[in-house]
């Protein structure tokens, strides 16, 4: 089937994004990264704020308190705030595949988008040197090493897709297309991708 | 660095051995898959039907008699014939290596040549309602179901690569490439191969 919805998935630091980007530039389709924290809060009611710390990289995603909220919820009747972040984040995503051609950025979209047959589903990946280089020209220094960043998020993003997918993250067979950006390079990537979508 | 030598994993009844053969051709350089096994008896003196049975695909790499004739080699202080015959396929994927630009399928090539700045890395696979159809056409039906012959093989290069290699086959980040064969169609799949080599 003719793809015309293109999902990013991507470690911390591999510009994933800057490709993601890129394509649905060349190809002329809406871009959604951060810009699905405005649907998202619309769907909502949370706040951008909330949603900013709260949704794929929230920190404490991972932690007793997150996996106890969202254990419970169902246990007292009503959704969790996390889950209900979760839940309009889906929402947000399958409205959009429905309405438009598109590129999604992480969230899951390749789980949640998983039976439609338009989606192309990518993993952009590097390795640790390569983010590591591109972690502090994007974002610059904090007074954490970028080992120590990339494993977090890593940590992190892996924690979230696990809890809500039951899949590993990074797992070659969850994608149609897994990219090193590093070896291949960004506009190699991009290339690529575009060459997957013409069929 | 530019890429000269190309390798291939894949799942069984991806068409991965196609596509890395179709890319050889277009490249006009040497493809190994089975042609290694004329080279590993020459370097190994272990004859060629002994290799074809035992290497990579060994029914009984997984097993207990296996695992023991490996793990108890350096105990008496003698290579056990499967550590032998790994040695001799490692010994021969470097010569070659060293020696001309090609393409070489599965082996843990990738494992190998993992140091080499001018490789490119590839793992091939598919849905398993498309491999089903592959295994059917391209070996015709046994007395097993395709889902238990794909379930098989995928446990044994699983266990081998894991075995000698310390990682998971199949994870996108030991690979630079990761295609979805079903998803993209060998042809595309050959021409985003050329299009990684380029560079």
């Amino acid at each position: 089937m003719k793809k015309r919805i293109i999902t990013v998935s991507r470690q911390f630091g591999s510009g994933g994004h800057s490709i993601a980007q890129a394509v649905a530039e060349r190809l002329g389709i809406p871009f959604y990264d951060n810009q699905l924290i405005t649907e998202v809060a619309k769907q909502s009611g949370l706040s951008e704020d909330f949603i900013r710390e709260n949704e794929e990289y929230a920190s404490h995603s991972s932690s007793f308190l997150y996996q106890l909220a969202m254990s419970t919820a169902g246990t007292y009747g009503y959704p969790s705030v996390y889950q209900k972040l979760y839940e309009a984040q889906t929402k947000v995503i399958q409205d959009l595949a429905e309405k438009e051609s598109c590129v999604i950025v992480g969230r899951c979209a390749d789980y949640i988008l998983r039976d439609r047959g338009d989606c192309l589903h990518i993993f952009i990946h590097a390795d640790n040197e390569h983010r590591s280089k591109h972690i502090l020209e994007k974002y610059g220094p904090t007074d954490k090493t970028t080992a120590q960043r990339i494993k977090d998020k890593d940590n992190r993003r892996r924690n979230y897709y696990r809890f809500h997918t039951d899949r590993d993250w990074g797992v070659a067979t969850n994608y149609h297309l897994s990219l090193d950006s590093g070896v291949l390079g960004e506009e190699t990537c991009v290339e690529i991708i575009l060459k997957a979508m013409e069929d």
